[in-house]
């Protein structure tokens, strides 16, 4: 059995702890967390930790799943793991992704562990399913959708802003954008496949108009999109909102023959009601894959395209040649 | 550039001659057949050889790619090849790819070569995308459905049939049997999940009921199966059943939740134009793959579930990553 590490115990590292128990050939080991006296995983007797032992604690893991945040804490986890014992995350944040990498590349090659980054399902399985459309269609045009779905990246930037006590931004796909998408058109920016909704709860004294303001003009997250905004209680919102679904889709399309006379599409989606259960199951499948390529002798970071299907299943080759093929 | 041979040039042939042409790293190098006076590439000047040179050719191939009948010809072709160079096939007979893996990879390991097999899109692209699911959802479950498309073996069983001129087959999946998938109950059999349309052009004096007959009882095929036979003249099937298109989707759901209550569904569907022609661009992706292992001293019989993707794409693994993730 794998011993696993959740390091971090939000909505995700619960999702982690709940697929742990679902797979066939983990236990988790041991949650670390900033926060000790504050975490009761679901699982009767795992210890919870502080993250300061993590390193006394990693002669005894094969794997440390990492589930913070983006944001602030993967930046520094991550490295910091892979400076220990064979890691995962699911590093989102697309554009800090080749940066990311290079950190925990670099702190995987020195202490001689190997992991992988970006194991969710957006960067993840879709990741691995643009890769294979371009393969395939070397002229074809790929698009993404996200949503309908809530957006926690969203969420907590109009957190940030000041008068404001919580929210939730639903990410939802333009129906025209999809149509375009399967109409082969090249992928219009994301501004235009995508509108945001949100719904905000303002602390009291605060003024709707500056923050509608500042939400609609935020740079990288609303600014160019279509934005909808709803000032609610924040009694209605928790009510309400408190959900934790999401979806996504891919569209690929293609032309072979002489003249580009013969077109393909090819669709992935996917339809989560619980997004942290779903990236939680993906990323103890990237978990197993981890521990093999330890035990195969390979060091440093890898990502989602660096890794065979095959690694991510319990069965062996001949099982799943006979069942799967 | 990667040199590739092409071997055998019927529908699978052309449409991996097309996919070289398209593919940025790659050239046709020449055309391996039993019959070098009737094959005519659409490449200028691309050599066209018997197979018996191929031994005496392979020193300057990087790949060979072949395009074969799983039925008569890769049984035989693909461990010959395997004994050569790099190469790549898309065997497709799912009940004895353990008895064809295990040849090839005897004959690979062997001469110290590497190659794919099963590397079209089911098997295939399709197996890689079971595999996944099976991997994040290990109690979940995992239909295939097949068309509406021309089956190339089930036509060609019925053209074996005495009395008959010319078949092609529809395979069609029943659409209670995808909701009922979507509705996450477990695999209905292949009986259940598709019906077959059969268009038979018969022979001067054969008996339309014997044949019939003949078709529905047929075991592996057609018995156990709702199958429609229609009986039209040659020149009908020629005119009006000449096309090549197929279709394929893969329906996964699982659950998770400490009492499973939260429901996760993840599609994949392709719309093909031309199924050859789409086989043979997957097939250029692989081959691509094929070659990467040879230079990074791997040797033996591999498939798709043992390919991470980003072998299969152009470009290297910082663009990938900056790009795809």
């Amino acid at each position: 059995m794998i011993q696993a590490g959740i390091y971090g115990y939000g909505n995700l590292g619960r999702g982690v702890e709940l697929a742990l128990q679902a797979a066939p050939d983990f236990v988790p080991a041991a949650v670390f967390t900033r926060r000790p006296g504050q975490v009761h995983p679901l699982t009767p007797g795992l210890p919870v930790l502080h993250e300061n032992v993590l390193g006394k604690a990693a002669p005894h893991l094969d794997v440390v799943i990492l589930c913070g945040s983006s944001a602030d804490d993967l930046p520094v986890q991550t490295p910091a793991c892979a400076a220990l014992t064979s890691f995962v995350d699911s590093f989102d944040d697309h554009h800090r992704i080749p940066a990311h990498y290079k950190r925990v590349d670099r702190a995987a090659c020195l202490a001689g562990t190997v992991g992988i980054i970006c194991a969710g399902w957006d960067p993840g399985l879709f990741s691995t399913a643009r890769c294979i459309a371009g393969a395939v269609f070397p002229t074809g045009h790929t698009a993404t959708f996200w949503g309908p779905g809530l957006s926690q990246g969203h969420s907590a930037a109009i957190r940030r802003l000041p008068g404001v006590l919580d929210a939730r931004q639903y990410t939802v796909p333009l129906p025209g954008a999809l149509d375009q998408a399967r109409g082969e058109a090249a992928a219009l920016p994301d501004t235009q496949r995508h509108r945001r909704i949100c719904y905000v709860a303002l602390q009291p004294g605060a003024d709707p108009a500056a923050i509608e303001a500042a939400i609609r003009q935020m740079p990288g997250y609303f600014a160019g999109y279509e934005t909808e905004i709803h000032f609610i209680s924040s009694a209605q919102l928790a009510e309400e909102h408190a959900g934790l679904s999401h979806a996504g889709r891919i569209v690929s399309t293609g032309r072979t023959g002489q003249a580009g006379e013969h077109r393909h599409q090819a669709e992935c989606s996917l339809q989560l009601d619980s997004n942290p259960e779903f990236t939680g199951s993906v990323l103890v499948a990237y978990a197993r894959a981890a521990v093999r390529l330890y035990r195969r002798g390979q060091r440093g970071c890898r990502t989602p395209l660096d890794i065979p299907p095959a690694l991510l299943h319990p069965d062996d080759g001949a099982q799943l040649r006979a069942d799967l093929l």
